[in-house]
């Protein structure tokens, strides 16, 4: 097996970080580099990506999310943020925002693709990473969120679509089981 | 520069492919191994792959593809299909059919991440990989369509949102710009 199939099979999504060690900021690039590197529809590359570590900030929009979170018509999200432990981004050292203007075709594929890049490149840099869906599917248009997310520099004209938490792990999930009877050839 | 993050900047889309060349099963296992590895929305893990070679199936679903193309709204789609040598999977030798069933809750995500996974074990095995679209948003529910799904043993509840084509590439596209000012820090 080679080590690009060995990364894909290793990669765990990671919820729990070490707070206290920052990323470099090379490493921090090179993921994100490669996350602008995936294939988009009509190779439109209508994404945009902030890359967050101010802590004060952070712990803004999670104060934002909370709130947006404790009107959720989902009773699993409004008990959830009803923790005072509550924080979206698991309490990353870095938060990769990717935002899509109005021009990418298929924004969700489009996402989708960056963001596995960025995981992959991430564990291949042994950082854990997780994906974070909170600032999505119309989140960023929320009045409280748009505020920080504006001081964030994600632009005005974008949406979120997805993010990352990035950063050493203190421990990741295990494999899960993965689904069987998926796959049919035909000759 | 690791070899994870070398395939993820060499990954190309190929459109161009080797028509004599077959695929070995293996390397098609180990790739929709790799599509399946992917992370899902909350791990439902809700697709299936299709792994077609068989050309007379394949000629069949194109010639349906292209009375849906016929059909279309978009000037520049209906032009492209009254085109004798149209061919929606550029005639790889191996079409790797996504679908996704209702449980899938982000499933246009889900597809990205599993695609990408797919290109990129494809690169790293030196075969050339193109997104197809021409299944999604739709399609695999024209009937005429349909009907070829059916004998492709895609699951009769489950939608397609995205195809790979899969061969050895006689030529793949060049890299194109990578789009600038797309990235901001915030320390």
């Amino acid at each position: 097996m080679n080590s690009v199939i060995k990364t894909i099979l290793e990669r765990r999504s990671t919820r729990s970080f070490d707070t206290a060690k920052t990323v470099q900021e090379s490493l921090l690039t090179e993921i994100v580099k490669a996350g602008a590197y995936a294939p988009s529809a009509m190779n439109r590359q209508a994404w945009h990506f902030s890359v967050v570590e101010n802590k004060e900030l952070l712990l803004r929009l999670n104060a934002a999310v909370k709130a947006l979170a404790s009107e959720s018509e989902e009773e699993r999200i409004r008990a959830r943020s009803s923790d005072d432990t509550y924080n979206f981004y698991y309490s990353a050292p870095a938060l990769i925002i990717v935002s899509m203007s109005e021009n990418a075709l298929y924004p969700r594929e489009d996402a989708g693709c960056a963001m596995e890049n960025m995981m992959l490149a991430a564990t291949s840099l042994s950082l854990g990473s997780c994906w974070i869906n909170q600032l999505g599917n119309g989140a960023s248009e929320n009045a409280g969120v748009r505020a920080v997310l504006d001081e964030m520099g994600v632009p005005k004209q974008n949406s979120v679509y997805a993010a990352l938490a990035v950063g050493y792990a203190l421990k990741s999930s295990p494999l899960k089981d993965r689904a069987h009877g998926i796959v049919n050839f035909v000759k």
